[in-house]
């Protein structure tokens, strides 16, 4: 079976490495890159490495990086005049090198993104949503816009967000076979990260909000828990920007898009108030590889039967 | 004292650790940067590096990078479809890192060499020769011409050099500082570094070479010992750029700009045949610290002395 996902980093990454694990299913995951940003003057894509590393089973474990990395030139790094907050491992530099080398030697995000996920022996497909220039950046206060990274990383997320908006992305093109994969996938799958700061930056660029809104299943899986996020600042954002903490809030995030919303047993209680049009209750948490290949293989069931309406999954 | 001295690598910092250990010594090493380049997207300048490693003991052990230093990158790096040819340490990397993040926030070379020498704790200044662009170009063959790290690392200067430029060292500024500690110094050191490939692109920058031809003391220090450079390709440049590998060939690529020259025991018989002012013959090996301070000590020496002739020292 095809299908595409949309995914930021950790939720998103986690739900992927459970779906490559299944046999018949040939997924291209389409990765938000407005995170995208320069450190140390290289060229860093945040999310496209978690997706690599999680789908392996290699990820850091603090929803970035590679797990048992070493930390020799940060730890250099530190003896210079130099803001070293963003840390970066040894073998995740080294991702990043090759990704900021390429670039210069003039290969598109898009094969960059195949030939790192090829040397890390990723089962699927992972596409940035696109090769062009598309930033996300968060508005802290009155006039204040920042950059995400300085948002996430150097102000650790601790602002609240009042708005957000994503440069560029009115003029960005799909990266090659995103709208493809789309079009050709059974159902199209968001996966269970913050839909403001991970999914909207994707849905941003026209061409593929257009082909996502044409699929006759477009399935959500939340990212909150009892009305919380597992990592990042999903409520928090969902709340200051007036949709609420909620499964209703997510739902209302994302428009009128989702056809189908998977929410955790946890908020069963929410089903009821949300106005999406299928709403299913399982477990969504995702603590290890059993974990993601049991939701991904209730994802997929759920695509296969086509149910009418919600249920327990 | 106050000293200024031209270096590329390994000789020039060899001779230069020496002379920062000498007490009564103000030194200023002005380091060529036409073999700076860039690397995995990185701004590598190989001669300041090696001078300020070298000056502070650090120095690896085949005329690059940090002592001791790991490879966790490089290694990660080899798994990736790329060249990995230019090999660069974990710790090494964490300087080529400082540089490129802070040229990106608009430093100059001279600011970044500077805060790069105070962390490694350098006694006495280093300045880049220029903060402006200047690559030195080695011609391999008719009609091809190559960056100096194409030829010195990619193709490991196997080639004979048919000629050698230097672009855009018309257009450079020398960096702050520099033409105050040519004309401050009671003498311009040329350091043991290869005239050609080290030398010329600093002389190269007209208002340099103009500073050096006005000082009344330019003493150069031999690169060769017994006709042959102790690391590089010193000698097979000087002799297929017709100058010969011989101190006779050292002195004709500084074109009359030497008053001294200082040669090694071992090349005692070339002294009558070289035209400069004053030849100074002594044991110019520096394999360790001891040796270095001692070569540095005697140049002291002559410096005081201010000699009218040639001789022992």
């Amino acid at each position: 079976m095809k299908l595409a996902m949309l995914s930021g980093g950790v939720g998103g990454a986690r739900l992927a490495r459970g779906m490559a694990a299944l046999a018949d299913v040939d997924l291209t995951v389409i990765v938000n890159v407005g995170d995208d940003d320069h450190f140390y003057g290289l060229a860093v894509s945040p999310d496209i490495d978690t997706v690599i590393y999680t789908m392996v089973g290699r990820e850091g474990p603090h929803g970035w990086g590679l797990k048992d990395d070493m930390f020799a030139v940060m730890n250099a790094l530190d003896a210079l005049p130099i803001d070293t907050t963003f840390r970066v491992g040894d073998g995740d530099l080294a991702t990043n090198l090759f990704r900021t080398d390429r670039l210069a030697a003039g290969w598109s995000l898009t094969w960059i993104t195949t030939a790192l996920a090829s040397a890390y022996g990723v089962a699927g497909t992972i596409l940035p949503a696109t090769d062009d220039p598309l930033r996300t950046q968060v508005k802290i206060a009155e006039g204040s816009w920042v950059d995400f990274q300085e948002y996430f990383v150097v102000r650790r997320h601790a602002d609240e967000v009042e708005d957000v908006r994503f440069k560029g992305a009115g003029y960005c093109r799909p990266a090659p076979g995103v709208i493809e994969a789309i079009e050709s996938a059974e159902a199209l799958i968001i996966g269970p990260s913050n839909p403001v700061l991970s999914i909207w930056p994707i849905l941003a660029i026209p061409a593929i909000a257009e082909a996502v809104a044409a699929k006759p299943m477009v399935m959500g899986i939340s990212p909150l828990i009892s009305g919380s996020a597992l990592k990042g600042p999903a409520h928090r954002v969902l709340s200051s920007l007036g949709f609420g903490a909620s499964t209703h809030g997510v739902a209302s995030a994302y428009g009128g898009l989702l056809t189908d919303l998977v929410i955790d047993s946890a908020d069963a209680a929410d089903a009821s108030k949300v106005s999406v049009p299928r709403i299913h209750v399982t477990d969504t948490r995702m603590p290890d590889l059993v974990a993601s290949t049991r939701l991904a293989q209730a994802v997929v069931d759920l695509v296969t039967s086509r149910p009418t309406s919600w249920g327990r999954i």
